[in-house]
Order: structure tokens, then sequence, then C-alpha cells
């Protein structure tokens, strides 16, 4: 009746966020979502791609990659094959879409945040935990360049995280691991910002077809997983939770003083 | 008031398609919607990727390309480059997904249809069109193989078409032009059978996050632009039309006379 | 007694331009020899490959390609491969030279015209009807720089057609369909100018040498092909024409003048 | 007077080894040498290279990588350079001659055993530290096919280590940390057996010439470095240190009575 | 008045052949002309090309590669570039097809000869000087098959040599050296037989066009030419050339006794 | 009881330097030692890497290649496999390291010294044998700066060598051919200056460990090889050798005198 691991259908994997998770990344977390771990890093680098040179503005770019002993079968290294896959530039696109979705990036000046994502171990859902694991590395290399004062507010506008949904077994279920995910019929990619809006909506019924009431119900609960993605990202942000949510009004008032 | 070409918010571009349109390919039509143009063929090879060896399944692989002369300014081939860049490897993942979920792979054996999009001329919705008009030429195919005795029943399941939406002034408008579409806030792809079901939801707000109030606006669009294509996907198919719809029932007739 | 098709032996394929066959390139025509067509476009760009820069003058690329449906066998997409075939690279340098060959690249300034020649249905003779089409597209992209006025005087110096020849069992022909070619002992193109002047002859006897007498035969009805496309060249070009025509003395005049 | 980190010249970092440290890999060590950290894993495949076809012999293939954010700034993934560079390919080299020289190949049938090693902190010695984590990986995952009956014996012969040593400022240091490194004149990695036999030895002075008293001086620190990492090594293996230091007699033994 | 290396406008720079240059290779030539020196091998492998397994015919397959210090200004290796460049991929296709069109493949059974031109001094003519000294190479290597009584008959069945000319300020020349190809008009490579019959004819008139009876004052240097150029080939392979000339007659007669 | 070609234990193969063997590079060597033959040659290129760019100090780049032909089965190219494997990587990484570090790159300015070995025949030892001949080449290219008055004092401050040595069948080996390479159960490769000390040290075990005493051995002999292939390289270099030898000393006058 209930899941292979014992969840009920609308309910997260144990999720942890380590932050500072290796030292030289101004950002640096290790994302676990159950047995899907993955570590995700930002760094900072001075200079932007050609298309944004003097225009004040900055560029997020994501990477996406899977160790070689991260999956059940040893998967192939991209650089040996001499090429990255279209599933890898599908995630390390999507990745990139949904953090520029929530950063101002007139407010990071002409610096690019590098953001890679190297999944250690996979179980289904390494995308979406990327992206919601990402997010808080983010935050802490932007707070980095807060603090040392080379930007004067936040260039985050809001929260984004991901989740994944799908149907199985005509079961309507939330954050599938690897499992459930190679039985799904319908499986769902969403990711929300904490304003409960979307950024991305990816549903894909290559199996079966699916109806719009099909596609209610999973996005209610994509919604109730990234709430509580959200409200655990600003947990373990602490304090720095607020200068996310703040920017928005304080930036306002900034151009109403000037 | 009106649009950029004077059409209504929820009203098709012109639509055209050309069968016929080369000699080689078993299948071979020429799609436009307004003034986008795209060659999408269908080929047929007795052989299937090793994956599938020994299965007695068939499987369709899509391949998608501009020509260079197709976009205001020159795109650089991929073949130059070196590599295929990560827009076209989602847009062939994403044509070949939407295929093979109407067609039945175990009815056409162990055979692959290759099917190639190749855009002449693009004013927006690509993507979409490829869809659209790969559909027809995979019916002329499959019709080929079904005519000279190699299947004996129509391996086609649905009728499958796909069109853009998206959120442009605030408006929401079906079918973009390239216009539209690169001063749209949201941007939905959506592939729909002829049962007014769901194969692929794709939105993104990467510009500005949307409602789900939203969401249901662009998919109110989307079923009326995917009904009014697959009903001219049935004009142009003329009788072979009715051989896509019948199959079903058919297969489970034969199925009791054994 | 008569050809495959019927033709006699010294008759070319019934020939067809459609200028402006697409919208976004500058200069772009359908060029149609028989079964084998092509689309022959010019873009300008306004820049010089590095060992121009600074010299004033302009540069003419030629890429060719096969859309992977134009051949009885589906051609696989180099850029699948990862690159250029060694057919497809002495093909695009062969288009190449012959243009530039026509050309006053002084004239042209520092600009590039890319000329890009995709079949879109192959059936012998592609090299040299995308030699013959993307003259005339290379005339129309050049007309629109001499009409706003970016060019003081056509570039083009002289016309340029290209023909194949062939031995085939034993018979001379002019203008091989891919029938006729797959069966031909020698096989020969060649690129003339509306003076009657070479500008590339190339010739391979790879399954039987050839005699002088035979080069003879072979040059003799080159000449006739090309001085009959480069007549329809003309024709289809109307007005044009004159300009492409005139342009030496002209020169001459204005450089007197000044 | 004393080092960097306060280290004397002839102290190794602390040194821990973490096992099982994800799930997919027969064998999974995270490897830390200081700042250093190294996933090290070894996956079983039941095939081997061409040339090892039908030998009854098997093969250890190691790949080694450093994650982008592994280092200070942040280093380029080879995946999207395209190509693996000349570094990477001459420590992957090394750390696959040294496994292979403790390992029986026939002992192991004809399987492949993929070691990788991913850097995710560098701070110095990354490959030195990758052969010996490498090697509990090795043990862990031979003893899978011991234990489930694959193999009769174990087919480890040697413990093996590696560690670097270096002329700093004059000074002859053990296990130099990146700083000190990147003011060596002279660097040296050893890889040496329990038997303290050396499987390589590779010394370059590229910014000084050494002498053989230089050498004497260094080989004897890295005896001493190996010596102490061969014990680590075994205290973390615990009883399976014991099946790696008996098989050779057994053998013997095992033979006698045949 | 005479040219710039005092030669007269028919004559040819002094030509070297050395048989045996290496001893790897079945059949190893330097050949020089002039200050042109190009090593020639032939190595026999025992398999064919997919295309011709189980058909009993061999192949020969060319490859043609310059030194990087060959060059006036040194030439980036192409194993640096990742790619093979136009001009050396037309290099070796006009090679391959050059001494294919003397050998009887059906002679040489399913084997592959690889012939290896490496330019190690440039000075104009490499190509030709290829296709020349390769015969003589290849004549080599068939040789040892024939003597360990791998093949009944000799499979070369004329004699190929090649040379450049040119028009050069007004002058026709035969066999241009690197200068005066670089001042070149027209430029043409003519591969022939010992019975004076053209295998390829290749000339390009990008600088100018060039007239018909140009075409036929080259054409009369080039069989001068050639003609002198396989009196040497004569000379240095001395009794071998005999089987080379013989074996037609022998064939036949072989045939008769049938 | 001697070796395969009758030599002594610690005897070298013939060694033969050829200065000046082609025309193009300023300095050109053919090296043989043995059967193993190399042309190196050093190139002058007037600018540098992007990491030298403005610290007025040059740079020595080397690479190394074998011919096709120069191995006893035919080698692929690398051009053709388009990667450069890591086994050739490996060595001229190591030619690169070896010759900077006898060179003052603040000496030779803003310039890049290209070095090729490009192996023509292959029988053991060409990377050692690249390393001693390719310092010719580069003392010859060295010279021409000095006597066009580029430079100021000769760049060189030490000779440098290279050789292998090897046990082979429990006997220590000095410069192995390739049979004795191929049966060596220990294999070392010694870079030396004429001051006896050591650039590179490289040995491995992989088919058997080694101890400290065999160790000593070996380097013994690769002292005794080595300075006998500098003796050589003196003798070869005739009055340019003192050029090498003195700089040190006139260089201290030098700036003393300043």
């Amino acid at each position: 009746m209930s899941r292979i691991d014992g969840r009920k259908n609308d309910e997260l994997r144990p999720v942890k966020f380590t932050r500072n998770y290796t030292k030289h990344a101004q950002g640096s977390v290790l994302v676990e979502m159950g047995e899907t771990k993955v570590i995700c890093t930002a760094m900072i680098e001075d200079k932007v791609p050609p298309f944004l040179k003097n225009t004040g503005k900055g560029w997020i770019t994501a990477e996406y990659s899977m160790l070689p002993s991260s999956t059940q079968t040893r998967k192939i290294r991209e650089s040996s094959r001499g090429k990255i896959d279209g599933r890898t530039q599908e995630i390390q696109r999507l990745i990139g879409r949904a953090l520029r979705s929530v950063v101002d990036l007139n407010a990071i000046g002409e610096r690019t945040i590098w953001v890679d994502c190297d999944v250690i171990q996979a179980d289904g859902g390494t995308r979406t935990a990327s992206i919601t694991g990402a997010f808080v590395a983010l935050v802490d290399a932007a707070n980095i360049l807060l603090e040392n004062g080379s930007l004067k507010r936040m260039p985050l506008k809001n929260f984004v995280s991901a989740i994944s949904i799908g149907i199985v077994e005509g079961k309507y279920l939330l954050d599938l691991c690897y499992e459930e995910d190679s039985k799904a019929k319908v499986d769902m990619n969403i990711v929300m910002t904490d304003k409960e809006e979307f950024i991305e909506v990816q549903g894909t019924g290559e199996e079966a077809p699916f109806s719009k009431s099909d596609l209610m119900e999973l996005l209610t609960l994509a919604e109730k997983g990234n709430a509580a993605l959200i409200e655990m990202q600003k947990e373990v942000l602490g304090e720095l939770a607020s200068k996310v949510l703040g920017p928005t009004e304080e930036t306002t008032e900034g151009n109403n003083e000037k």
C-alpha cells in the first residue's frame, strides 16, 4: 500500500544540506535527498561571456555531471567519450535557467557565477536536488560578495527549489526514487519560487499520455513539495535567509531615495 | 490591439502541408506555419539500435537541424563546430519522444524509422512545427510498409501535434512568431494527441515566474491549437487518416480471431 | 540508344532557378537540374577572416551539405559524426574557388559573403548545380549591397557556371544523372566563365585511364553545357545580368575619371 | 623553522580512510590526506578490453578527474573542453600501472575492475592519495568477488601506497601540500609495496637539477612515508588485511595439493 | 629569362629515389624532387575495410601529412588541431585514387595496402612527388607478397606518376617549386600512366581563367614530365620494372591455360 | 651471454647526429641510436603562450610523433584518431621539461621555440633519443638568434641528454633496443646534465617491483650512458659546444659590469 521505502505518496525523502562542504568554492553545499547526493558549488569569476561584455550585467552558468561510480552500473565519463550527452545538456540548461530566474543579473555586475552540480550518488531526482542545493550555494557565494563590499545588495530576488512528481502504477507520487522513476508512466519536474509561482514545468508522458486532471493532481503535489523544500532552505541558511527575502523592498526603497 | 501580423490571440498562423516533397524518403512533408518552413522526412532502415536487438521491437530516432540561411543572422553549421549544441539536442529528444508516444513500437518490428526535421526558414515554433509535420511523414512511411506487406497493421495509435503558447506583454498568445517569442515572458510548448491528452508539457518562465492560473489559460489555448492542427493533419492525409484512427479496435479483433 | 531519361548525349536536364526562395538570406535560389535540387544562399557578414583584416579586401566562403533525406539511403549527418568528410571538404573548397574567381574581392570591401549550398534532393551533379545556382544568389546579394549604397560598383567580373561530363559505356555524356554517374569510367567537372574560359578542370579516370582525345571530346561537351547554363542565368537574372556583364568597362571608365 | 602547517619535515599530514563512502561501487573509499580529499571507487565489469579476450586474464583501468570546484580557481571540465589533458592522462596511467603491479590479473578472470579517483578537494598530492585510497577500494571490491564465490583466492599480491616528496627551500620534505609543492625545486612521487620495493620512481627537477645524494635523501623519506601509509591501510582494512598478505603462501600450498 | 633555379621551362628538378629508406614497411622510398622530400611507404595489412569483406578484393588507402618542420613557418600538427584539414583530405584522396587506378584490386586478395606519404621538406609539388614515390614503394611491397608466394602475379597493371605544371608570369612551366607555385595564375596537377593516358587532370585558375589553348600547352608539358618520371621509376626499380610491365600479357596467357 | 645485438650490458648503440638535416627549421638534426631514427627540429616563433605575455620570458614547447611506418605494425595516425594518446602526451611533456631545464627562459625573450621530434624509425628509446637529439637542434637554433643579434648571450645553461636502462632477464642493461625493452621487468628513463645531475628520473616496475640496490645499479649505468652521449653532443657541435659551456660565467661577469 505504501511506497517502496515506506513513504506516503505526498512525502519527501529525508533532506539534508551540508554547507561549506569543500573549501575552495565561495558556496559549497552537499545536498542529500534520500540516497541521492549532489555536491553543489558556486564559484565567482570576474568576467562575463562575450555577449554581456560592457553591459554591466552578470551571468550564471550551470554544469552538471555524474561521477562514474554514482550509478548502479558505471557511467562512462563524458570526457572519455569526448562529448556531453543530450541528457546532461538538458539538465545543465534547466539548472541555469532556474537559478537565473531568481537572480538580479544587473545586481551582480560583470561577474559569472559558475554553478557546478556533481552527483556523487544517484537515486532519482538528481536534477531537482541540484537546483534545490545549488540555490543554497548561490546564496553563500553572493553573501561573500556582499560581505566584502563587492555588492551593495543581495542579488537574489526569490528562493527557488525543484521537485519531481509522477504517476506510478496509477498513483500520484512526490519525489520519486530511482526505482519508482523507472516505472513511472508520467514523469514531471517542477521548479518553483517561494511565491508559489512556477519557473519551469516539464512533464512527459512518453509511456502514456495524461489528462488535464492528472496534471492538476501532480501540480498540487509539486506545490506541497517545493513549499517544504523552501522552508528547509530557509532553515539551513538561518540569518542569510532574510537577506534573500528582504531585497525587493529594500531595492525599491533604495531606488526611491536616489 | 491585434498581434504583429494581425492575428487574434487564439489564432494559428496559416498552416500548409506538402506531402511527397522530395523523392527518396518514404515520407516527406514540407510543413509551413506562417513563415516557418520545415522539411520533415521519415526513412526506414531495417535494423535497430543495439539495445533493441532481438527484441522484435522497433525504434524511432529524430534529428533536427537548421540550415545556416534559415535564420536572420547566419547560423554556424554544427558540423563545422564539430558538435551538436544543447538546444538542438533538446529539440531532437523532444521530437523523438513525441513521435514514439503514438507509435506501437512492437508493431513496426525490428526497424528504425529515422525522422529528419530540417528547418529551411525559421520564424518561431520550429520544434512544434517539426512534430506536427513529422507525424504526417511518419504516416506516409508507415503506410508504405503496410502497403508492401511488411506490416500487418498500422503501427500508429494516435495523432500527435504540437504548438507553442506564451505570455507576451501580459497577453496569452497562441502560436508565437519569432518576434513575439523573443518578447515572451513565459514560453510553453505543448504536445497533444487527438484524444486531447498531453504527451509533453514544457513551460519556462526564465524572465518571470507564472501562476497556476496563467498555466491554465495557456493550456486552454494549446488545446484549441492542437485540436485544429490535428484536424488539418487528418484533412491532408485523406483516406490514410482513418488507418491511424482505426487500428486499436482492429488489433483487438485480430487478437480475438487468433 | 538514347539515355536513361531519353536525353541526347549532349543535352542538359531541365534547369530551373527560383530566386528569393527563402527570406532571411540576401540571395536565396533553389536550383533544380532534373531531379537534383539545391538551396543556394548568399549571406553578407561585415567582417573578414583574420588573414584579411585591415586589407580592405573581402572574402567568399562556401559550405556544402546534403540533407540526410536527400539521398537514396539516408546520409548520416556530419554534425552527428562530429566531422566533415573529405568529399564535402573537396566540394566546398571547389565552390569557394569557383565563385571567388569571378568576384573582385577588393570591390566588396571587408565583408565575408557566406555561400551555403544545401542539397535537398540528390540525383547527380550536386556540386556543379551548387556553383551554377550559387552564382545567381551571389548576384542578388551583391546587388543589395549595391542598391543600399554599400558598394559603388558590382563586384562580379564574369558569369560562372559548372557542369559534369563523363564517359559511360563508351559514350561521351553531358550532365550525368546519378545512375549514369555511378557507371561512368571517366568523370569530369568543368567550371567556366561566360568568356568560354576555364576556372576548374577536374577529371578522374580511377576506373580507366583516358586519352587526350577523350579529354578533348569531353571539354567540347562541357563548353556547350556551360554556355547554355550561363544563358539561363542571364535570363533568370533579367536586368541584373547586365550589371554583371558591364562592370569591367565601367570600372575602367570610373578609374579614368578619378 | 617548521613547515607551513607546523609539521616536521618527515611528517605525513593526517590521513583518513572512509570505506563504503557511496553505495553503488563494489569498493568505495573517501581518502583524506590533510585537505586533499579523493573519492576512490572500484567497480567490477564482466568483460575485458579486446586485447585480453579469451586469455582468461583480467584488467584494471584507472580514471582520474578533478571536480571543477576542487581547485582554488575553477578547473574547466575536460568534458566541456572535449578532451583529456596530458596531466590527467599521465596520472591515470600511473594509477593504473601502480594497481596492476600488485594484482594477479590471472586470478581475477576475464573481468575489468574500473578504478575511479575523483578529487573533490585538492591540496597537493592528489595522485599519490588516489593510489593509496584506490588500493583500499580495490581490496573491498575483490573481497566481494571472493565472498560471492566468483574468485577462489584474493588476487592481491601486495599492498601498494604512494607519497610525494620534494626539495623546498633547500629542505627535504615528505607529503607536500599545494603551497609547498608550488615552491618545490624538485618534486617526486614514489609508489611502493609493503615489501619496501619500488613500483614507480618519478622525479623531476625542471626548476633545478638534483644530485644523487639528494635522490637518496628523498627516497629515504618516501620509504618512511609509504611504510606508515601501508600500516594505516592495514588498520582500516582490519581482517581483510590478512587476506592480502596471506595469498602468496596459500596459493603455493594450493598448488602443492593439486 | 630562365627560372628561379636556372631550369628551362620544360625541365624537371633533379629527382632521386632511395629505396628501403626505413626498415619496418614492406616498401619504403624517400623521393626527392629538388628540395621537396617525401618518405613514401607501403605497409600490408591482412584485412579490408567493411565494404570489401568477403569480396575477395583488396584495397589501397593513402594518407598524407607534412612534418611541422617541413614548411617555412611551422605547420601546426593536425593531431593537435584534432582534425584533418581540407587540403590534406583532398591530397590523400587523390593519392589513393591514383594508385588504385593502376592496381588490380582483385589480384591482391583481401588485403589493405596502407600508403603513407610524409613530407619531411616541402618546396612545391609534394602531392605529385608523393604519387610518384609511392608507386615505387608499392611495387616493392607487392613484390614481397609475390616473392613469399602470397600472390600469384604482380597486381600492378601500369606505372603511374604525377607532375605539376602552371602558368607563371605568362610562361608555361613544368614542375613548379614553391616560389613559382605561389606566383602561378594557373596551377595544374596531372597524373598519368606509362601508356601516356590520364588518370587525373586537375587544374585551377582561381587567380585567372585560362583558355583551351593554355590547357593544351600545359598538358604537353605534363606528358613530357610524366614520361621522364616513369623512365626514372623503371630505372630505380631495375628488374622489378619488368614485373610491372609484363603482367597483363602473362595474366592473359594464364587465363588461356586454365 | 652478450646481448641480442652483441653489445655489452653497459654499451650504447652506435650514435649519429646529422645536423642541418632539413632546411626550413633553424635547428634540424637527425639523431640515430642504432636503428632508432628521429628527426629533431627547433623552430623559433616570435610570440609566447598567453601566460607569458608581457613577462619578457620565453618558452619551449615540444611535440613528439611517430610516423605510421616507423613501427613494426603500422601505427594509426593520431590525426586520424582525432586525439593524442596518453603515451604521446607523456613523452612530449617529458621532452619539454627536459629542455626547459637547461634553458634560461629569460634570456630568449618573448619567443617560443617549437621543438618537434618525429620518429621515422623506432627500435626502442625514442623518447630518450628525442631529448638527446633535440638538444643539438636547440643549440643550432639558439645560435642563429645569437648570430643575428637577437640575443646577447647563449640561453643554454647546460648540456642535457637522456638514456634508457632496464632489468632484462636479471641483467642491468644500458640503452635498450625494442626487443629488450619488451622483455624488461623494470624500465627507466634518466635525463641528466653535463654536471652529472638529474633532471628526470622515471622508473617503473609494473611487471615486478625493484629494490633500492637495483635502482642504484641502474642509475650508475645511466650516468655512464649520459656522460658518453654528452661527449658526442659536444663533438658534433664543435665550436658551438663552448658557447653552451661558457655562458654561466660570462653572464655573471656581464652582470657585474652593469
